[in-house]
């Protein structure tokens, strides 16, 4: 989660909203990172979590990450959320609560639907606190 | 829908799930048109609908999406439902309903949850039967 808020730190510095994700393998080591990258590429889907998805099925050649864990700074959003579920990731970590945007905890709790094919273990509230300060930081100097 | 559903047949002759969409500007011009490239890029989320949104908002070389429609041989799934939402799409256009993994009728139904930030027009259901044989012929033929 250290490398996901740092990727969260970078997005801020660039003018992102500061979220970041990672993906690990079964081992722990890092098969992508990426922050939020959303003004970057003029593309409101760029999502930290969607780009760090994308780069670890091309980094290991397969299409699933059925090993992997997505690490995310954020409560991965509606989107985000039915991506993990399409890549059968393993594990999801997140660290601040999302209720406003949230698609897991919040909202239309994509894992919780009857639909949903894949349902990762689900672990918030990791390293919460930085992770949301540097939202209410970010937001706070938009202001 | 035209150009979505043969969209769609191309995607099928590629070996993906048949599934194509089309957006469309103020005029009724394409500004993008993609089919399903899930296997070809070995990328779970690269579904027509994202690809076409991306691809719209390049084209435009705007971020947001707000006079657009997004035209969908079927009903999209909780993913592309949010990247509808993200990218402020005016009008969704899908042809049939997926009552196993759509995100607008049925499961999540994305748009009506009350965090759900941009609600497009719906139209459900236009050209249903060319876009469901489509898929049926699609599944019977992997079998």
């Amino acid at each position: 989660m250290e490398i996901a808020l740092q990727e969260a730190r970078a997005a801020a510095a660039r003018g992102e909203v500061p979220v970041g994700a990672v993906v690990t393998d079964a081992a722990g080591q890092v098969l992508a990172r990426a922050g939020n990258e959303v003004e970057a590429r003029r593309d409101p889907s760029a999502h930290a979590e969607l780009l760090a998805l994308r780069a670890a099925a091309a980094a290991t050649g397969d299409k699933l990450l059925p090993q992997a864990t997505l690490w995310v700074t954020l409560e991965p959003c509606a989107m985000c959320a039915q991506a993990t579920a399409f890549f059968r990731v393993k594990r999801l970590v997140f660290g601040a609560y999302d209720p406003k945007g949230g698609g897991v905890e919040h909202g239309p709790r994509i894992f919780s639907q009857p639909t949903c094919h894949h349902v990762p273990e689900v672990v918030g509230g990791v390293r919460e606190g930085e992770a949301a300060a540097l939202l209410r930081e970010f937001f706070a100097g938009l202001r």
